[in-house]
């Protein structure tokens, strides 16, 4: 089965909000082994919501629509729907003692058009809004099925997932089961770790191999179908093993993660505490850590030093490593690294100088980078990056390298 | 003019991502008055991006696609619609030198894949891509205007911004002038706003009047179309007028700002330098400091005090404080913010203290932020916050408070 989802809302077209929806419902739709081939944006116009809905007829088995269900003139959703299937508009009583009570208990008075959203059109299943008002509708004709869900999130997603899905499970019979693991990987390109498993993107057809690049890292989505969810994981885990034994050095983790969760997960593992002191980041790493809820049973503090003054006299930093070597250099991150370890009585300090630019210093163009790492019972180290992009995209990826370096530095530990 | 936006990639179809270059370019559209009537998302295959740029062909005079510019196979944007116009790619030297330079800086060796990023379609006028390796193109046959940009924000913005917006100016011809001005307000809930200006908003037609929320903050987008520019200003100004006499204690900025980058420019107006202790924020406040380029000249360096340990250890605050007020307390903010500016020899420290959750600190709810502030020559003193929503933010709005109250505080001393 093959599905569109269409949005319904002009400030989609204006560009006020993002259409998170057809994301949320994309990702639920793969999860039920649904390929979703369009998503489709109109605004509150009748005329170009036919059209779209007429194309989406053609192509789509199911349609999904998001919006337009409100007591505003502006939504019209159901109406065009309804119009463009020769059916009526039809009240359900449910859905109106509900608005009723919202009202009520809310302590407002229901102003005449929000009978409007007990409207539903005949003959189809009504899905129950469990936090708004207007209900949702599913349908099936003879060539597609709909389903209508209103726009806000805060109703459309517990909606689906509660009543939603289950229309369309019942539907679609003895499906093929589908699952689906996304590997991370960090330092290397898009174009060059898809050379280095070309045969097997060539060769795929179950599991399929779909590269994502983005924020200096690379996923892979592995997605395999089978009638049952053992051989699919199964097969995923062979095209898995193949894809590491090529690239598994830059591999850091699965699905919904980021190397700062992987890196906190490992500490935590380990019991160790962490400090970092950050000139060029500017705090970028100690916020990223602390983001993370529970994170101060491995972070107490640590320092930004984003002036030489600082260096010397918060890190505490030897003037004449700076004088001798430069702030941006291997020896002052050094310096930095231990220092932050020291000063906060931390097993483990990391630092980050370099030059974000625009500007060049010290006569380092933009994009160098040093990070001081520094492991209770390991020789200090340093690492010189060079990385392109903007201000914004070089601390980010320092932060990132940063992580890996740690991670890096307490594997070999275990050695 | 009416213009579609066909964005390309099976990771928006997976829902891996949300389609926010659909929201940028709608806006930008918006801006040059160009009515956006459709956005389109369709994955990685030659077929469905056939089908869907032949509709898009006989229902848009303008069509823009973003994605599929890449190295990898899975990248066929230009190689279809170059197909469907009956047009050849031909290599552009100028974006395969600096694809080459790109490699050559980043010290990676270049696969042969990357090539294909210089393909242009024949005729097509170059859009240069200052900030990754695809170049753009724009093309205009008799009865369309194409457009092909990157996939990545952080290409696609900056070079519609630079080159694209020019090659649609320099098509329109002689429309009537678009003016908009952005106002930004800080610390007023969306609905509260526009309450206090609702009988404004329900006259508006020229020019328009567009609120949106996000982050905590609230903009009001006014847009005006006039023959004349400067009448078109005219209008606005009058609008603006009416709009500050009803709440101008929470304007802060125009257009594309920031809290704190008007903290900065007030700053180095006065120059003054500034540090801070972050204890709930974690880095946050000074890594968005530090993320506009010359922050050196305001910013030294500052603290990361998330445990008791740190407060005490790094920014020297008296153990007894923390003991009879508690960490979250006005009492330990206000010597976090006295002694992260005496730390660093800076003018001016602020100091964040409180609870982002999930749990209770100090039988203080999620929330419960004191902003400690110290201003040379000003008594100390603190704010206590009670804010709501997620960890994150949580966070977010303590550092925007944060500059809101450095900002007021400087204004203060002004009297």
């Amino acid at each position: 089965m093959n599905a569109e989802i269409i949005a319904v809302g002009s400030e989609l077209l204006l560009g006020q909000i993002v259409n998170t929806n057809a994301r949320f419902l994309s990702r639920q739709l793969a999860d039920l082994g649904i390929n979703v081939f369009y998503h489709t944006v109109v605004g509150d116009n009748p005329d170009r919501l036919k059209n779209a809905m007429g194309i989406a007829r053609e192509r789509a088995e199911l349609i999904i629509f998001t919006g337009g269900l409100g007591p505003t003139k502006d939504d019209l959703t159901k109406d065009t729907i309804a119009a463009q299937l020769g059916k009526q508009l039809v009240l359900d009583e449910e859905a109106m003692t509900s608005i009723e009570l919202y009202f009520e208990k809310t302590n407002r008075v229901m102003t005449e058009n929000n009978r409007k959203q007990a409207l539903v059109i005949e003959g189809s299943t009504v899905l129950k809004n469990d936090h708004g008002m207007a209900p949702g509708m599913f349908l099936a004709t003879a060539d597609n099925k709909y389903m209508l869900l209103p726009g806000p999130p805060s109703e459309m997603e517990p909606m689906f997932l509660k009543y939603g899905q289950a229309a369309i499970s019942g539907m679609s019979g003895n499906q093929a089961k589908i699952e689906s693991r996304v590997l991370r990987f960090f330092g290397i390109g898009e174009a060059a770790l898809e050379t280095k498993i070309e045969d097997l993107i060539d060769q795929q057809s179950n599991p399929t191999i779909a590269p994502l690049a983005g924020d200096g890292e690379v996923t892979l989505r592995l997605t395999a179908r089978d009638d049952d969810n053992g051989t699919a994981q199964a097969l995923i885990d062979k095209v898995e093993a193949e894809i590491m034994d090529r690239v598994g050095e830059y591999f850091y983790g699965y699905d919904e993660t980021s190397l700062m969760l992987e890196l906190s997960k490992l500490l935590k593992i380990k019991n160790l505490t962490l400090s970092a002191a950050e000139s060029l980041t500017g705090g970028m790493f100690q916020q990223e850590l602390t983001s993370v809820s529970g994170a101060s049973s491995l972070f107490k503090g640590g320092l930004v030093c984003y002036s030489n003054e600082a260096k010397i006299g918060l890190v505490k930093v030897n003037p004449e490593t700076i004088e001798k070597y430069g702030a941006v250099s291997g020896e002052c991150a050094e310096e930095l690294a231990m220092n932050a370890a020291a000063l906060t009585n931390s097993d483990i300090g990391i630092s980050f100088s370099g030059v974000a630019g625009p500007d060049s210093l010290e006569g380092h163009p933009p994009g160098t980078v040093f990070i001081g790492i520094h492991v209770k019972g390991l020789p200090v180290h340093s690492e010189k990056l060079t990385l392109s992009g903007s201000r914004t995209a070089i601390r980010k990826r320092a932060v990132k390298f940063g992580c890996q370096i740690i991670i890096n530095r307490l594997s070999e530990t275990r050695k």
